[in-house]
């Protein structure tokens, strides 16, 4: 299978021929769920989760023995300018956390059976500032695409993907501005904690970036305002379409990684979930524009996947429903009047 | 312990003595937690849910091995005037369903290693008409709260409580509307699935109930207009209380069954947390009068704990962050500039 790009028109491309949903794994779906023991629609987003499951797994019944997680780390040129309440050097001590185990994302990956990978992302290589020029090089660009792309097994059932990148809701926020337009302070967030003169900086960045680079197409807003841990959750993204693995996505930085593949070609998303709202203001924002609902709304603000890999119990548990459930001939159950 | 009651009046004076929070657990909560590696806060819900393990376990760290969930089922003498989309005799199918596994419930029990019960009571015996007169007589009503209090086992660390019963709204409806008053149709809505005609006479017996016993005290409010596996429900939530075990309630039918608590001694229901929001309408509605803010909302509607049990997951999940995750220190992380 194809997992690398070689430049942007070649991503382009690909966008262009990307599977649909299974049909006949959401039919085998349709014929059993309204059989199952309960009123119908009763489970809510449980069915619909089961249902998307079945549909971009193009399996039924789906199968979730391999739960992957992938965490990507990158720094941001922009992180000098001090939109972060913690210095950048985070980046790369938080990625030691991951790898030895003690970070938010480990105990939920524990906690549901899932696999952790983190990729870390040329640390020692911040972007370029975007205030002065693009971010990102196209040769940057395709490495980091590619990365995401690689980060990904054939044999996986459901993708959380997330990132870490001291000063990353900057690009975030750029990115979301640029697409979907509107004053850059309706998309500019505390981030890890600032507020007051630091809040008034990171949204003076954010402006400045949209105005140097907000009219270029939507893939080439990502490689300028980007950074390479939002271009690797893109290309994990992708890969995971070409895979038939649905994709549980974070919050604030992960969907505005991926927004621009759906700002190229709509329906680019459609096999992903957008797990949790944020407490950073701008995602339930983007998250309306993309035609996501968020599964849940528990005020996290983490990044690292750990929104996404929360819903880990919740997608084994609406699967469990939808297959382990009797039938109403089977129980002996009276349906409705 | 102290595990029934022998009146009304009794369980009055019991709810007069219930223990609080256990003040040495939460501060070695409060101790550990701002050391972890994440910004303040950044766990959103997730910090207050291990906070509120520490507090009601009176445990710190809190334990998650024991995690029980409890299903009480009742029949209703206002199925017979037409409340429900389904037969009064669904209940004791449902109940052989749960017995055989086969129900929503004893899947989500599976998929987080939950222990569940369920316990029907004389299904054979509806409650009386609560149009006509009370529900249940005193006598029906120790020996329902009884059984909920036996049901709980002294070595529980979490209880998910839910019942089922056709028709069983109506009485959830009726508890709520006496309770905190406004309009019969505010707090009446489709059940498992009716509308039109039915719908109307469904609010006119919520009405027709509040009009005939809405004036009692909350304790008879729920004898009068209540059921026996919501009698069940109110006692497993004290018994829990008792023996220091956190509780996640239902949806509609469960909060209203231990809303007379709270109404009868404020603070009765501190150590219970709602875990979804229904899209039973009136149960956002019930939460906000108990100053309780759901965990979730996915336009659930079955019952039987369903909802509960889903958070299951979630609580795990917390108390995995605030247990496992390393301290900065530990983990050699720069803390906020």
């Amino acid at each position: 299978m194809n997992t690398s790009i070689s430049s942007l028109s070649a991503l382009d491309a690909l966008l262009a021929e990307l599977p649909g949903p299974d049909l006949a794994a959401e039919a085998a779906w349709a014929a059993r769920e309204p059989q199952l023991t309960k009123p119908a629609g009763a489970l809510g987003r449980l069915e619909e989760v089961s249902h998307w499951l079945s549909a971009w797994q193009g399996r039924h019944p789906p199968r979730l023995q391999a739960l992957r997680a992938r965490v990507f780390a990158g720094n941001h040129g922009v992180a000098a300018l001090g939109v972060s309440a913690f210095p950048a050097e985070v980046t790369v001590q938080m990625v030691k956390n991951f790898e030895h185990g003690g970070a938010a994302i480990n105990q939920l990956c524990r906690t549901f059976g899932a696999e952790l990978k983190v990729i870390a992302l040329e640390l020692d290589r911040p972007t370029a500032d975007f205030t002065a020029g693009p971010a990102l090089t196209e040769a940057e660009f395709v490495a980091a695409f590619n990365a995401g792309m690689e980060s990904l097994p054939d044999d996986s059932d459901l993708l959380a993907v997330g990132e870490m990148g001291i000063g990353n809701t900057t690009p975030a926020a750029a990115i979301a501005c640029a697409l979907f337009g509107g004053d850059a302070a309706l998309w500019t967030g505390r981030g890890t904690g600032i507020e007051g003169a630091a809040l008034t900086k990171k949204t003076e960045v954010v402006a400045a970036g949209v105005a140097r680079h907000g009219a270029s197409g939507a893939l080439e807003i990502l490689r300028r305002l980007g950074g390479r841990e939002l271009v690797a959750i893109a290309g994990a993204v992708v890969a995971a379409r070409l895979k038939r693995v649905p994709v549980l996505l974070d919050g604030y930085v992960c969907t505005a990684a991926v927004a621009p593949l759906e700002a190229a070609r709509p329906g680019a998303l459609d096999h992903c979930l957008v797990a949790h709202a944020s407490a950073e203001p701008g995602h339930r924002r983007l998250a309306e524009k993309l035609g996501k609902e968020p599964l849940f709304d528990l005020g996290m603000r983490l990044g690292e996947a750990s929104g996404a890999a929360l819903a880990f119990g919740l997608v084994q548990a609406a699967l469990a429903c939808h297959t382990g459930m009797s039938t109403f001939a089977e129980a002996g159950v009276s349906d409705k009047d």
